[in-house]
């Protein structure tokens, strides 16, 4: 059967990285892999043409896909844009919603090429590799009621942050089936000393942690998950949380690598249909120069291939690509050190390609 | 006027650095301050005596006092109690709504002796002076309606995170005053791009900038805060936020100095009232032992001394002898380390007081 692959180039930075994700896809066609490839518009690039981030047509061909391979969205160009509704985010939550796209992995791994560039010293970060599990379609991002409106004479703006027990439930078994496959260490954070929300976050944990008798679940509290992860990054294997803390933590556990431009991640639904996109963003101050990292995003084609396509050899072979480029000493603006040798977008995924 | 200073000693650690505090205070009145010390109970401490973590009795003489100085609350003893209402965290939560203390100062800077504590590489943290203000009677941690109840035959939990446009107002002055006072930089965060109450918080700020034209306004989002800290953070001068928001990075930049057990923290009225706490928390791990830092509690005194006494001198010399202590090697278990003698709890404070 043949799979259907959709690519969303996005905005800043965007294009250039899709386009070696497509060469990359390429590749693995000519190695034998069935898929067809389409592109769309989506965010800030796809309101410029139809004056909607998420257009019908780019909706309904990523209903149609196995998976959908992501660039960037966003930009200073659209952050004008009064109507939250229409700004290039907007695509990408849209996406999250509409597909149920609601477990989000981002890992943080330190490759062992590219130790020096953590900020942190490098004994704290040697071999560290975090399972963020990020809630993704729901709680404060997607909570309604919502808005701004005036009481007592004032504007207010308000937000709801709201998880049902299934919802909790769901995401909880895909950490914890992740924790099975990995380290059995689950962290899950909450702020559960002030928030009734999270209260029963940690409660539906707890229920589910007898299921998984392998697996040792602790809970932590957000700030104090925002000092250990700065403090002592490699006492965690897999974290669980909601959607608003895990946008915080997986950045920052993604700066801790000192190379966000090498990390993928993957938004899964119920039926294992995924979006792969990179963990950083659309970057419009180094855009349409050829210096960005085209990395993340061809790591983001591996991801799709282990999680949508269940084609695992082909995924481990593009990670050792990966991998032996920066043993060559390659490396783009963002990862370069003295030394190395320091190239554009193309020539990076022309070595991927070659390796 | 004799001012009334009310102790608040609280759980884990706090009797143990308050008693260094009220040492200090003594040598303070001796040195000719006029004030009057009161002790009260608060968090499980009350709650053990009380059944409750804010009796009203406490409350009375909070209301009644200048300052108060607030060592830690909560602790793993206190985890089960089922209402959230009885917990010692709502102990100090009930002290800051009560009280109105909105403004919330929280200082991460390095001293220069203890550069090696920090998990980052050294030439990015050296000279690190930040101020996170967190405003801390609205925002998420009051919002309502909030609670846990069944809907659609299933239970969900949810919280408001609601902000009125004089709530950001007030807390947005305290901040451009505080960046006109320092290196007039001052760093807006939120996350306008998905939630509505912090689209408002965005505009207020913007709204009072005219106001404040020595500074300088910018906006970050939430999550690339938290990546900038760990990055750059260096960067920073004043940081504004929200409660939830402040709570996570305020931590997470307090861990970047290497040395929470430093860091004191304010949290002010409109009348200048203010409630000074250490930056960590009760750590009941190594509760009874004496050998807590007792330095940010020291410290919490000099702030007392600066914002709600209006004692500048006073406060400088307990910051110098602090200074002076460290540079004779003196460390806690905390901070210890290689050439330099550890100490306990109890030879801190008196070293303190020596200096
Ligand atoms: C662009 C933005 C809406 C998005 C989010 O907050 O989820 C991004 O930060 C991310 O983490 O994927
Ligand atoms: C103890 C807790 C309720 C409190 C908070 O979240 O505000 C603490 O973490 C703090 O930052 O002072």
């Amino acid at each position: 059967m043949t799979h259907k692959v959709l690519l969303l180039p996005g905005d800043g930075i965007g294009p250039e990285i899709a386009a070696q994700a497509a060469r990359l896809l390429k590749a693995c066609q000519e190695a034998g892999l069935d898929i067809e490839v389409e592109e769309a518009l989506v965010g800030g690039s796809a309101y410029d043409v139809h004056g909607e981030p998420l257009p019908a047509e780019t909706l309904e061909k990523a209903k149609a896909a196995s998976a959908i391979l992501l660039g960037a969205v966003g930009g200073p160009k659209w952050d004008k844009i009064e109507d939250l509704s229409k700004r290039p985010e907007k695509g990408l939550l849209g996406l999250r919603k509409n597909l149920g796209l609601f477990g989000n992995l981002r890992p943080a791994m330190l490759y062992p090429q590219l130790a020096s560039a953590s900020s942190l010293k490098p004994e704290l970060v040697a071999g560290l590799d975090i399972m963020i599990v990020r809630e993704l379609t729901g709680g404060i991002y997607f909570g309604q009621p919502r808005g701004i409106e005036v009481r007592n004479g004032e504007r207010v703006g308000f937000n709801t942050y709201i998880y049902s027990e299934s919802e909790i439930e769901r995401i909880g078994r895909v950490a914890f089936e992740m924790a099975q496959k990995r380290g059995k260490k689950l962290c899950s954070v909450d702020k559960a000393n002030v928030l009734e929300v999270t209260i029963l976050w940690r409660e539906v944990m707890e229920r589910l942690a007898p299921e998984y008798p392998d697996v040792e679940l602790s809970h932590m509290y957000v700030d104090n998950a925002a000092m250990q992860l700065v403090r002592a990054p490699k006492q965690f294997d897999v974290v669980v949380t909601g959607n608003m803390f895990g946008d915080i933590l997986s950045d920052a556990a993604a700066m801790l690598t000192g190379s966000i431009g090498m990390l993928p991640s993957a938004s899964l639904n119920e039926s294992g249909q995924g979006m792969y996109e990179p963990c950083h963003g659309s970057a419009p101050d180094i855009a349409g120069q050829n210096v960005a990292n085209p990395l993340a995003m061809m790591l983001s084609v591996a991801m799709m291939l282990r999680y949508s396509l269940n084609e695992q050899a082909m995924a481990e072979r593009i990670e050792a690509a990966v991998g032996s480029v920066l043993d060559d000493g390659l490396r783009t603006a963002d990862i370069a050190s003295e030394g190395m040798q320091t190239i554009g977008t193309d020539a990076m995924g022309d070595a991927v390609l070659a390796a």
